[in-house]
């Protein structure tokens, strides 16, 4: 298992939130950036303005996402690098789901 | 229980997302409208402008709120009717978590 997000990339990711149910964090990520492997259980991200990234996950499978802004996107549990591939700042919400 | 937000207010409450986890929706409500009675599961709101609600619960408890803009707060199931206080649109996102 992954270590988890907050504790791999603290200046990417900051708990805004967090309860029995959810944990929401915060993410800024530069133009160009990119972190280090972590762990995401399922979450919703709903970004406030509109990014590009790239997911490298453990097993070398490679996604390229357009995340509009203001529109949710589910995302099921991962293990992944994240890297901004757009030309602005990744600034958003990560409402991850407990159980 | 109260009856679905989105059966009761369909001009107010749109379903962006659903899976067995969550159901996202879209929320807008203009200046001055209130809605019926409807339910809400517990949920994570994120306002994409800054908004002015008041709650009036069943059981007679009015709760009024300033939800920030892109401020993701939690809140417990309710049953209750909704109006828009502020002089602008209320415009976010509920994420409703299911179980």
């Amino acid at each position: 298992m992954a270590e988890d997000a907050v504790k791999v990339a603290p200046e990417v990711y900051k708990v805004v939130l967090e309860n029995d149910q959810v944990r929401v964090l915060e993410a800024r990520l530069a133009p160009g950036a990119k972190t280090d492997v972590h762990g995401h259980p399922a979450l919703v991200a709903i970004m406030l303005e509109s990014a590009k990234v790239r997911f490298s996950e453990s097993g070398g499978e490679t996604t390229e996402l357009e995340l509009p802004a203001g529109q949710p996107m589910y995302l099921p549990a991962t293990e992944h690098t994240s890297e901004n591939t757009g030309d602005s700042e990744l600034h958003g919400y990560l409402v991850e789901l407990k159980r």
